[in-house]
């Protein structure tokens, strides 16, 4: 039961058309949270997880079934390409990733391949299309991957990092090997997400979650070619998402490397975001993710300051400002599914809403 | 050998007043990237240093001796007046601090005590003593302290955070607690930073180093009229200093809540970040720590690019974007030093300085 593209209000306001409703999706939404995700969690680690096609549908799944959500964003994890690249790491308890070689000079590089996604992360082509099966077109499917700088500050670092001294000192000090990395990983990502979109994916995430920690020059400088070469490099028959966060002073230059919505995070005012990167691109966001704790009176007064920001313009898709964090009580997600979604169909028949032509 | 206030460029850009170069200190200036410093730190814990007033003076002006700072800074650290307040707290070995009794609700907040810094926290006011009485008035001693939500930050989440999701949840469930936090914690510094400035201090400096984390609107609610109270608290007779990092999206509004001097991290551009707060205060930064690792070209660069959108305008202190690191090069940061103060005595002499009385 497929409906037409434009029957789908997320992926309207991804090209900024106007819809009945503020379309909603949760950044992490298949996760901890979710008493079903726990409990497979108990028996599979979450690479496992990841790696089986048939569980990772049924994760993507889990918060559909649960929530009126208005996509679903396949269940995998930004380092997945980056293993048939040939770079190993594991999920070690409670510490995120660890890579036991991180990269450091242009040997390390060099030795980094070129991958064959079907061929080689065929799991994750399969959960696309279990996932598209098992939606009959109830809502659309996005795909994501990691920007090429948040990804080479993994590969660098080994990790999480708190000030990036190795990836900077990489960029600073030795620029051919950094400039052969972002050229490589960007390929991948290439070929990675067109992948993705053969597989079924109907929308596209770019998740430049650390880039936040650079100036304004140097992510111009070092990053924004890779980030654009990647988003040009794209299929463009399915819409693209561009997100960071801690990003406020690098918005329009993310919008000059591309993506037709510019995900942000809550640090800022999402009406000044948007003025600020032009109403000629989407924007989503940016509930602050730890505001679900609650109470449910706040949550409703960060949706309509929210809501009320983005002034029910065509192209707002709402979000968290980051992912969803685990304690998250789950009763209070679907709390803000459906008060985003009746607060802006009100507005909406009140309003003339703002046409999105500018 | 006590100069008038008017003679040191430092206290000079504080008042927005023109200066002959561009004066420059570094946040923790006195640390483990030297040598001299790492001696002491082999026999002694961090704490133990802080609170020995010899050591403590001897720490201070270990960067005075070997760099040509405009300023020096008392070393201390941000936690030390939650000890009288009653809140116990250690240095976990590369951990940074963990508090064992975090404050959860009301009645941890009800159990907070007055400080009384001239009889409890004696070794700081004895160490700005002897650091001013070894200066010979050759350059100003700086005093500090923790803003109210950066301190109250770590009293709830025991530690450093990812998130701050019990901070904000305090906030949030409970305000009565917040407020009642926020306003001990006020009151405490207030009387912390007029100590400082009864032994000595010349200028002061307000550490809100986690409050980027919120949105600007819970800045506004929830943090802006501590912060004020605190600086409306302080002796006008010395300039004060309002820093945060990550903080793009609140300098407005850091603006006012307080302080002579806005300092920014390097996440914004210098000369972008004056124009929106206003040439009517001064503004403080904003090299990237990384930068200073190398190599020394881009040190260079990096440092240009800074005093050029500074425009010699007066009310420009040269600082890092945030604490130095601990492995950097301490020929670098001497570079620094003279890179700053040649390039902006040269760019002095080759323009005509901008009147800073808009």
């Amino acid at each position: 039961m497929e409906k037409p593209e434009n029957q789908y209000p997320f992926l309207l306001a991804c090209r900024k058309q106007p819809t009945p409703y503020t379309p909603i999706w949760l950044m992490r939404q298949a996760g901890r949270y979710m008493k079903e995700y726990r409990a497979l969690r108990k028996k599979y680690s979450f690479l496992e997880m990841c790696k089986n096609p048939e569980m990772a549908a049924q994760v993507t799944l889990q918060p559909i079934d649960k929530f009126k959500l208005d996509a679903a964003i396949i269940f995998s994890d930004i380092l997945i390409p980056l293993e048939p690249m040939g770079v190993e790491f594991e999920f070690a308890k409670g510490e995120g990733p660890v890579f036991h070689r991180p990269l450091r000079e242009m040997k390390d590089v060099e030795r980094l391949k070129i991958i064959e996604p079907e061929e080689e992360i065929p799991f994750l082509m399969q959960a696309i299309r279990i996932v598209r099966r098992d939606l009959e077109g109830k809502i659309p499917l996005i795909g994501f991957s990691g920007a090429p700088f948040t990804l080479a500050s993994y590969m660098i670092e080994g990790g999480h990092s708190r000030d990036y001294t190795l990836t900077k000192g990489l960029m600073y000090q030795n620029r051919p090997a950094w400039d052969l990395l972002m050229e490589k990983i960007s390929e991948a990502l290439i070929r990675y997400l067109n992948a993705q979109v053969r597989a079924g994916a109907q929308a596209l995430q770019i998740f430049d979650s650390w880039v936040g920690c650079l100036t304004p020059g140097d992510y111009e400088e070092y990053v924004l070619p890779y980030s654009k070469r990647v988003m040009d490099g794209v299929n463009k028959s399915v819409p693209l998402i561009h997100f960071a966060t801690s990003s406020s002073t690098l918005l329009e230059r993310m919008k000059q490397a591309g993506g037709d919505v510019i995900g942000v995070d809550w640090r800022v005012d999402l009406g000044e975001a948007w003025t600020r990167i032009g109403y000629d691109v989407g924007i989503q966001g940016n509930l602050d993710p730890v505001v679900l704790f609650g109470p449910v009176d706040l949550i409703k007064k960060e949706v309509k300051r929210i809501l009320d920001q983005a002034k029910g313009r065509p192209g707002h898709i709402f979000n968290l400002g980051h992912g969803i964090l685990p304690n998250t009580p789950v009763e209070h997600v679907a709390a803000l599914v459906d008060m985003v979604h009746e607060y802006s169909s009100r507005k909406r028949n009140s309003n003339t809403q703002i046409p999105n032509n500018k």
